[in-house]
């Protein structure tokens, strides 16, 4: 297995990810076959579906400005928060997490400061299981291979510290991996096992990408064979089966 | 970045790892840089300390029973998770998530039976983050380079389904790479990201090693520049800091 991180130019509104990804790999005389994982980080699917928010237009609503008294948060970032979600999981001094309209358990609804100008903050994007079908079939088009698409964030999580990567968009691979019925070394049936294919890609790649001033939003993982059938959403543990919620 | 995956011979009490992993490398021709990750699954670290145990010798205690009564699960299982657990963190029917001895949250204190003979469970490693100190020390002297060891387990995690990589022992790496104050590309300063380095490295090599008939149980990472100083210790959120307890 090979990960290989991808520089691109920054990305803005109205940008054709496919086609700069396309014309960046031609640029490095590199090629992708068939299995090949493209994994995008999702700021760049923000930017490019104009995710972006000038804080200046936002107005708290009365329900934004009692959380952020709550939480000690930016009433207007509170906004954008609710606005983003469909349940308030958890919230305490200076955090919030929520269920996101896509469904992720997060906090700030992954809104993000970082890497935007000054002024704005930007949104996780819309639909991202659609985001990554759409790279997927425009990359699969031009180059006649079968490949996977997944779109990245990094989450913090319970009971451990720092965070991982964690996949909010896929699409063209097993996203999680039901091994349940498969045999062991010892032929002894495995009990349990379901992996989480698409986060463990996600976290990864995060190795290679990185949150900072890297400027390497893509990567390319070869030597894995996890194309397939599958989203994103699969890995979303449904509400009624989380002891934890 | 690149992960390359080692087959073992089984694994049996008293094995030396790190020499074992040596020799290997050796027969394979190939070579460890300053920087390589060694990764090792805890299965085989679990299995060369002799945490096996034989089922027949477990007699529940009454609290153990009690328990497998309201989860209706196997009064000998209970009683061992409860032998290797400080404190229990919930649970439901089928389903014990207590906090292990070494601190980590995780169901059934990561007692394990597949890829052990029948009869017999398996137990985490005693003290991975000092056994994964004894291979990495034991392989720097042997090679003269700077590693870093990772012992890595999978675990459940609460809002998403399946399982991912988690460090439970490291060595002679950044487990947690703290980037707060550090800048992105526009220069502004990052907020609050600390990353689970130990974490993304455990999930990057699930995906070569596998917990099924595949018998890889160690991969080699190379490329990445986070040899340092810290352990998986590093990596669990304490209690008081974690809202979800």
């Amino acid at each position: 297995m090979e990960i290989i991180g991808l520089k691109l130019p920054l990305i803005k509104e109205g940008d054709d990810l496919a086609e700069i990804i396309l014309r960046l790999l031609e640029n490095m005389g590199m090629t992708l076959e068939d299995d090949d994982i493209v994994l995008v980080t999702e700021k760049i699917v923000s930017k490019s579906q104009g995710r972006l928010v000038d804080m200046k237009t936002v107005t708290p609503t009365e329900e934004a400005e009692k959380l952020a008294d709550a939480t000690d948060k930016d009433p207007r970032i509170v906004e954008l928060i609710l606005r983003e979600s469909r349940e308030i999981v958890l919230t305490g001094p200076n955090f919030i997490i929520t269920e996101t309209r896509d469904g992720f358990v997060c906090a700030n609804a992954g809104i993000d400061s970082s890497n935007v100008v000054e002024g704005k903050v930007k949104l996780l994007p819309l639909d991202p299981d659609r985001a990554a079908e759409e790279i997927r079939q425009k990359i699969e088009k031009t180059l006649g291979k079968h490949i996977g698409v997944v779109i990245s964030d990094s989450f913090g999580r319970p009971f451990r510290s720092g965070s991982v990567g964690v996949a909010i968009g896929a699409s063209g691979l097993t996203a999680l991996w039901d091994r349940r019925g498969e045999t062991d070394l010892y032929g002894r049936t495995l009990e349990s096992t379901r992996v989480a294919v698409a986060d463990c890609i996600a976290s990864a790649a995060n190795l290679v990408t990185g949150d900072g001033s890297e400027g390497i939003p893509v990567a390319v993982i070869k030597g894995l064979k996890f194309t397939g059938v599958g989203r994103a959403a699969d890995l979303i543990r449904p509400k009624e089966e989380d002891r934890f919620r």
